[in-house]
């Protein structure tokens, strides 16, 4: 008899949860007696077309092993940006015959594909290309972004730690902020090009009691340099130290980012051209228009790495929807992807079901605008009530020597 | 018969740990029996200059308190940037003169001043001019700056906690950094303006077993463009993702910080002067000679702040520094800063004692220079056996709604 193997690729930008639904899919696996091997192909699709692949199932011999997988950041099979070519053309002809091929040389029945947008195009090109050749290899899309701009899904894995990050670091800006008693203001700059999901929840530690942020500008609401002159100055009245947290997306109203919108393009002495972020630029228009201390802070790269920071709620989360996902396609699914459907905020609580990954592919969910308030600087309470149980729990890291132990594929062991 | 009370103040940048040195000082303050009540001046100086005094004593009621404040980032006092003007001069009589009749009208026996070089030389000045007037009021000066420049002391409370958030994030970002198989620099750009401590504690994970970060470069090695630039060519040999440290503090051999140094002053569109940060900088210089994927993270103010993080030794030592401080008060010394001296690295043992704290002021301690290796870009295994057990062990930090619970004095309340 043929074997029945298992394959999974991660795709897409890093998040802290990324990770857990690997793991969450390999223990599914495992535990369904249905699949001889389980294997992972290294950087996604580029990965899977050149055959570097390693067998998962023997890499993660234990729960040790997945435990320590699960609370590691950022892809441990590596990431690619490889967009499929179109459905029809002769380079797609080729790409999902050469897909075809591996696959059957692999002898696998279910694939995983766990990313964002682009990637749950790709699952949804290959399962479309499978069906119409009547082949049974099933294949599901597994969300993950910190951005959670996933429509359908309530949510996205990845989002409550990198929302968790965001409002920890905050609330510690917050108390940085204030031991000056001197008027000042703090710009925090926070990642989002199209969606504000992160930036709404730096609004979390004021909800929680702290009297700031003050102000917060989100890519959903057109941006004004002039109206945020206003809005700090009069928030001054109130507070000597305001706090600003700000998109890096943030749009003038003709549609471009506001960081760029006024600059120069002129190079300094060696050529280089100035671009920086909104942020940078804000804090330099605070110094000229109103000439009082000000700095401006960039959460970066952390924002989707700090898994020593992680959401218990988001992990547990990522790694039941990737047991989930081995179930749906047990049960015969094919070119869906896993969704959270939100039941109630108080006591939280979620179903995890399947919708058809067609309806994902090249949509954004935006922050709604029924939920921002203030003249477009703050989110209302049913904001509040949407992210607050996503960033609940701690999760526990093992340390060595002080530092968290990460869990590394050793990726020369191809199979 | 009059009463004996014991006033505290912080001053200079925050720290993870100063709150925990504040902690000490009030329960060893208590526990003495030797003081009526327990005051602390807000904003340093100038708030006790200006009578804003709280009841420290009152405040914090209980253990849960104290437990709260050690956890709790930056002077939860506040803080000031203030000089004390050169003694002798008309200035300086006339400031000493109105500090002295104020700790006489809150009948202040003992002063503790928690902060970094220029608090030390505060304290400095205040205690001599106490025993030319002949007064027994006994100035302790605690050590704190998470830059580890203060000389005497084998390290500074704040430090350790610093160390730690750098050591963690730089091993997160080696993961996001390592999952697109493409040549790439990153470049993480870390707070020292003329010590290299925190930059050189970005070496840790790598001792432990990261092969990252491969370069890193220290305020106390002279900086060059062009050696920049052969080094991540050279490291890109051996490895896709190179992965830098630098201080924000490198500077050319003319002794001009390196960020500065080749930035024309251009302005843009609407007159803002181009000074970005060396991160940002080299971004672009890799950019432009080497031509691969490359971004720069400046982790900016949260390593200062990042209590959710705090390494355990340096909370444990803070508020033990504290605690000591008191009991040097009450043994009569004065004039004194409270030092750390190592007595073993392996196990790690220190002991806290006292120095003349003229010892102090306005002296910096940089990263010697016998433990800089590889042509100035890394650090030898003594530097990292110095470093690791200041970042060891977590603190467990009160949790509500997902977000830690930091103590607030109530600033109003003054005595």
């Amino acid at each position: 008899m043929s074997q029945k193997n298992l394959m999974i690729a991660q795709s897409g930008g890093p998040t802290t949860a990324i990770n857990a639904s690997l793991a969450g899919i390999v223990e599914a696996g495992k535990n369904s007696g249905q699949f001889d091997h389980i294997y992972g192909a290294l950087n996604g699709v580029e990965g899977l077309l050149s055959r570097r692949i390693i067998n998962l199932g023997e890499q993660l011999a234990d729960k040790h092993a997945l435990d320590l997988l699960a609370c590691t950041p950022a892809m441990a099979l590596g990431s690619c940006r490889y967009r499929m070519p179109v459905p029809g053309s002769t380079e797609a002809k080729e790409i999902y015959a050469q897909i075809e091929q591996i696959f059957e040389e692999y002898h696998v029945s279910c694939f995983f594909y766990i990313g964002g947008n682009d990637s749950m195009d790709t699952a949804h090109k290959l399962s479309l290309y499978f069906s119409e050749r009547g082949k049974d290899i099933r294949v599901i899309g597994v969300p993950k972004t910190i951005d959670n701009d996933l429509p359908v899904t309530d949510h996205t894995p990845g989002f409550g730690s990198a929302a968790k990050f965001i409002a920890t670091s905050m609330q510690e800006i917050i108390r940085d902020s204030e031991v000056y008693n001197v008027q000042s203001v703090t710009i925090v700059e926070i990642m989002g090009r199209n969606a504000g999901w992160l930036t709404a929840a730096s609004c979390l530690p004021r909800y929680l009691g702290e009297h700031a942020p003050h102000l917060i500008y989100l890519p959903e609401v057109p941006f004004s340099f002039e109206k945020f002159l206003e809005d700090v100055t009069r928030e001054h009245e109130k507070h000597k130290a305001v706090i600003v947290a700000v998109s890096e997306g943030v749009r003038t109203p003709d549609g471009k980012y506001a960081a760029e919108s006024n600059q120069s393009g002129k190079t300094d002495a060696f050529g280089h051209k100035y671009l920086a972020g909104i942020g940078k630029y804000l804090e330099e228009l605070v110094t000229e228009h109103i000439g009082c201390k000000v700095r401006s802070i960039e959460l970066n790269v952390p924002q989707r790495c700090s898994a020593h920071l992680a959401s218990k709620t988001d992990l547990d989360e990522a790694r039941l929807i990737g047991q989930k996902a081995v179930q749906a396609a047990l049960a015969g699914e094919t070119g869906k992807m896993m969704v959270f459907k939100r039941l109630s905020n108080q006591p939280y609580q979620v179903s995890i079901s399947s919708c058809d990954i067609g309806m994902v592919a090249f949509q954004e969910k935006t922050f709604p605008e029924k939920w921002i308030c203030q003249n477009g600087t703050f989110i209302n309470e049913e904001g509040f009530e949407y992210l607050l149980p996503l960033i609940q729990g701690e999760i526990s890291q093992e340390k060595q020597n002080g530092l968290p132990v990460h869990f590394l594929f050793q990726k020369e062991k191809l199979v």
